[in-house]
């Protein structure tokens, strides 16, 4: 069975004071930069950039205790950021963390949380450089995101997207969304259909995949958070440009065909509408880069479209209109 | 009698949507770089590092509806991120904003409180690049600061104070919390308090004036949030000097004797806890920069207090230990 749940034991933050739980958030996730009134930072190389990212993760609305763990958590809210940062192209070097937490809640929450965040930061070379830690109703938690943009090419933008790219993505579309499902579903849940709950628990993007793909000549590139058609959506409406997605390359596999017919929704919702998968999907002429592949083509013709005063922004899959096409939205 | 209040009528976040609310906000707080999965900024100076600060805004607890408005909410939230940007002798130059509200929030308190922080970063000619709305129980900010570190000296770090340096101030010490304490007085204000009251809604330091201190030398710097004994014991206990401030130079002035005498508090309790002021503090050899004055000294034989095993990080004023002496803890 899956691993969820938040401790309950232990001394809590009232017990500790603010000094204490500053001492064991930073025990439990290292820098040599933090604890200052500001974090300095070297980036990387001397023609760099920064590039910066911000979420915020609200309890009951982006996390249940029920269905993660403090430590599988503080990995996610990596990810989600750092996604961001390689979806620029950029390496990310730093992140900054601020919350807001019940008295009461023990204090092994926030460093199993520091833990997670430690764990992932460690595969990019990052460190927790700086943070705020504060009472309040309920677990908010506020993640930044640094990142370095070296060299002479331009970041990866939205409306970068051009006449005659592939469209390439690398990593799961639709995990994230069948994990979450079938967590809900309270059912018990074979072992094979762990990689969907990780997918929504931990999902990961390989470090320095954006770079790769900025070195190797893609011109744009977002993830996967809102949703599979919101987010190309975007794209295509930020560039311009009408996009083509293959059916077979996004068709739900093995595991969320499977997962669907347990839990009784159709994949397709998933992999469609899920979002945060957190995979980065980008544009390029020619091949796709090393760990990407092709699920998609900008149309060649979209310039035409556009002066012809037809809409730009128009995403098919094999030239239909998509069978889902609903995204997160914030305020419903 | 002061500006308070946020606005209660016109459209809701629930109503107007996610992405309209993103529109709104950008609107009032417009941004070049703003609007895609990160920002990219340009650091100001070829030999520039990146300086990063984050703080977070919960209300009733570090914010009351009927005390501020959110238009001056938004810049008291920019000047206590950048006053730990000038505090590094950094140049704020960018600013991210997080925030969880009730979905029955009206749109205005977003956009007043987005305006403030234009108004505030148009003085640093910084922008706001970056951000995330989301819906939550109560309304919870989180303000990220990114600043440029230029030049060869090193930044005014906690644990930079020398022994023989004066101690250097730029701006009020005890007329935030002396404004709140007028508020909550209930009572009717004088305009006369009106720059005590200001000093609590909208404390505010003169941009540039850290980057002036370290140009001029001063090797260490933090600023008045916690309180003054606090912070300054803080800069004393990681610099591992004494420091004794002149209680002359510190004594509340004829506004904060008057408050005093009003709501019935001792006004010394105001300057030596009071924190909130944002005002830089930090030390240096020789005269004061311009726009500082000299309210104490480090202690000429710290480092011989430290080889005799006696206790280094105390702060005394006018060789006697304060009056007052407690500062802001988060979870009490």
């Amino acid at each position: 069975m899956p691993n969820t749940g938040f401790p309950t034991q232990g001394p809590t933050l009232r017990e500790l004071g603010e000094k204490e739980v500053i001492r064991r958030i930073t025990h439990a996730a290292p820098s040599a930069v933090n604890g200052d009134d500001a974090a300095v930072l070297y980036p990387a190389s001397p023609n760099s950039r920064v590039v910066a990212t911000t979420d915020m993760l609200v309890e009951g609305r982006h996390f249940r205790r029920d269905l993660t763990t403090p430590r599988l958590l503080g990995r996610r809210a990596v990810t989600q950021n750092f996604a961001d940062v390689e979806a620029m192209g950029a390496r990310p070097i730093a992140v900054l963390l601020s919350l807001s937490a019940p008295m009461d809640l023990p204090v092994d929450v926030l460093t199993e949380f520091a833990g997670g965040i430690a764990e992932e930061i460690d595969g990019y070379a990052a460190e927790l450089v700086g943070g705020d830690v504060t009472a309040g109703q309920n677990l908010v938690i506020s993640i930044t995101a640094i990142g370095s943009l070296g060299g002479n090419r331009p970041p990866l933008t939205l409306d970068g997207a051009r006449a005659g790219q592939q469209v390439i993505a690398h990593g799961a579309i639709g995990y994230s969304a069948a994990g979450l499902a079938l967590l809900e579903s309270g059912l018990e849940l074979p072992d094979e259909f762990a990689p969907l709950i990780e997918g929504f628990q931990t999902p990961t993007i390989r470090p320095g995949s954006g770079v790769v793909a900025r070195s190797a000549g893609a011109s744009s590139m977002t993830d996967n958070s809102d949703g599979l058609i919101v987010d190309i959506s975007t794209l295509a409406e930020r560039s311009r440009v009408n996009i083509d997605l293959d059916k077979e390359a996004i068709a739900p596999d093995e595991l969320l065909l499977a997962a669907g017919e347990l839990v009784g929704i159709d994949p397709w919702k998933w992999v469609l509408e899920g979002g945060e998968d957190h995979t980065l999907m980008g544009t390029i002429h020619g091949e796709a880069p090393v760990g990407f592949r092709v699920i998609g083509q900008v149309a060649k013709d979209s310039k035409d479209h556009k002066s012809n005063g037809e809409r730009a922004g128009v995403v098919t899959v094999d030239g239909q209109p998509p069978a889902f096409r609903q995204g997160w939205e914030s305020f419903a």
